[in-house]
């Protein structure tokens, strides 16, 4: 939580946080410690025990002052035009955020923050660092990573939020999926076949009118191209009877928070196999479910899911471990879940090997699978907020086969 | 262009580019080199002289193979799950980068890319420098700054393409701006108030329609809110008779590429000064567009437009860097403009102090504009493809106030 900055500096010892970035967009680190958008980026920096400072563009000055920094200056009030007629573009950003420093009377460790080319990256730590100001690289989990990855109050409701728009859009899928006729095995709508391009795009339709955005798309993927987690869906392909239908939908709302939602369905009578599948990934979903308690470390609830799918004689994750690389491409093959919040992919991870514990407000996707290359996948996916020694789902949906 | 980049990686006495990324996703240089969607991201490699190799999940050799990099294998073939137990996610990492390099045999300096969170850079580069390896950091322009800043034909097309979804969101707008009414000096349709949100509701879908995305949102903004080049628009506003609509949009396509265009209108008669405003942002734009050629330097057109500017008295950047704070806010208060491709803003900068030359097949907004806070602002802006003496405008509209 954001509360916890200055106890990790101290446990550090690091005297100030430095974060800078070309756009808040993409900058997940930046968005974080500002809480506001900024089209053209920003120099942050926190001293220890000290209030924030943003330094922005003076035509930023109106998006800044949205944001929770109180203390907002721009480049102008650092001689910034001086500085790039003497040192070029390139250079002057360098002197800037020496200045920044300096001004601001830091002494000690800098840890350097925000997401960028490595080349401005490593041109920033090795020309600051020539300056004398002790920049530093923190080891992962950083300060940043650790208050991250458990959540404040505003950041479970944004989730949460994110989560209701999903819904409406899961229930728009659904209703017209339910509305589907079946003609010589495949999906008709209207007397015309429904091929997959057209679903995503009133897949995108619906969430627009949510205001919400698909920065990574979503994933409608049929048949045996679903056996593929990350396909997003064959434009042509049409919706054959009784074959699974795996929609995992991974938008990102306004507030710049994202949220992550899988359900599988098969149009008419599913297949036996298929069946049998979604069983057992339901079964695998409880499972874990039951794991997930404040403390547990995160490789529980993915042994727990693991053992599930093995007790059913299904290869997992393990099984490529120990070599059979046959479970590249059948079974359980990727791992249950990961953190979400400012990006779609944090801490923490719910996978094999990771002893890092669960933590009061820490959110994650709890999403077990199947996938067979001449079926396809089933998929089911929440996301959880870990408190006490039960999860709580955040977006609840009903886990059925049938639309 | 990206054929360039063995002779510059000759040129620059680099041995071999190395690039990697959690996400193609906010890693435009990944994307770059990739040219397909890395959901999970990957390791890129390229020796001089050499076809590149990419490393990725297993999960996700899939969507690698459908990229422009043949060599394709996944982080197994390198040991990847051994390397976890041995040292724990965090490490194995950089050991995977490690074996990736010595497996090739690269003798001589690897030069770093990718857009990532400073920590993981400063660790990856620490630690593989300590490994031996004679990992470095370019000055920018950097070898990917130089092959990026001019396009290939394939990136031609595509930011054309976009900029053919999006004159077909902005001829819907301009449709529906016609069909206001205007009663007691507001603008209404049905009867009812038009709010800003609502505008920028329907934009959102149109843009789904096309298939645009829109991860930076877009720019909806009246009246004096509109001075802000950068205010999104104001929910419950209205639109008043008269007063500017700056209507900035800049949608990114599924390849990837962006666009980024904007018009101004006025529903009902335009105020005396509005007109005025107007007519000087399209001089400033014909002017600009005139100084625009292969070998000329990039701060002629902006040059060009602040000339404009000042003949008819307005204040431009040109007075702020002589001290006028008052151009902070009043007159021609940003750069004419910058590149696009696979991002938002890149090379070439349009600005003062900008000597890099226009070459062949750059492309770049140019935007002039005028902004007074208590009217608001006026802007023009189209995508101009760089070649010859006249630059190819990729998206031709027209320019008047009445939508």
């Amino acid at each position: 939580m954001i509360g916890e900055l200055d106890s990790l500096m101290r446990k550090r010892g690091i005297a100030a946080l430095l974060c800078y970035g070309d756009s808040t967009l993409g900058n997940p680190e930046l968005a974080y410690l500002t809480r506001c958008e900024l089209p053209r980026g920003g120099v942050y920096l926190k001293k220890r025990g000290d209030e924030p400072l943003l330094v922005v563009s003076a035509l930023d000055v109106g998006s800044a002052r949205k944001g929770i920094v109180k203390n907002v200056k721009t480049y102008n009030d650092y001689g910034y035009p001086e500085l790039v007629k003497r040192h070029g573009r390139r250079k002057a950003f360098v002197e800037l955020l020496a200045r920044i420093i300096r001004e601001s009377r830091v002494r000690g460790r800098v840890a350097l923050y925000g997401r960028n080319e490595a080349s401005s990256v490593i041109s920033v730590f090795n020309d600051l660092r020539r300056k004398r100001i002790a920049l530093v690289g923190e080891e992962r989990p950083t300060i940043l990573d650790i208050a991250r990855r458990t959540k404040d109050d505003w950041e479970i409701d944004a989730i949460k939020r994110a989560g209701e728009k999903t819904l409406n859009v899961v229930r728009r899928l659904e209703e017209f999926l339910r509305n589907l006729e079946i003609r010589e095995g495949v999906a008709t709508y209207g007397g015309e076949v429904v091929r997959i391009g057209w679903v995503k795009r009133l897949i995108r339709v619906w969430c627009a009118e949510e205001g919400l955005s698909l920065p990574e798309d979503h994933i409608f993927a049929v048949g045996p191209s679903s056996a593929d987690p990350h396909e997003k869906g064959v434009e042509h392909e049409p919706i054959r009877e009784g074959e699974p239908i795996v929609f995992d939908i991974f938008p990102q709302d306004s507030t710049g928070y994202w949220f992550d939602f899988t359900r599988t369905y098969a149009v008419g009578k599913p297949s036996r196999e298929l069946l049998t599948m979604f069983e057992d990934v339901l079964a695998a979903h409880n499972e874990a479910m039951d794991a997930i308690r404040e403390g547990a470390p995160c490789m529980e609830p993915m042994q727990a899911a693991c053992r599930l799918f093995k007790s059913r004689g299904r290869l997992t994750i393990l099984d490529l471990y120990q070599g059979n690389r046959e479970a590249e491409t059948r079974g359980f093959i990727h791992s249950l879940g990961h953190g979400i919040g400012l990006t779609i992919g944090e801490e923490p991870y719910l996978t094999l090997n990771e002893k890092q514990k669960l933590e009061k407000n820490m959110i994650a996707t709890v999403e077990p699978g199947l996938y067979y290359p001449e079926i396809g996948g089933v998929r089911l996916e929440d996301v959880v907020l870990i408190s006490g020694t039960k999860p709580t789902i955040l977006a609840q949906h009903r886990y059925e086969l049938e639309p």
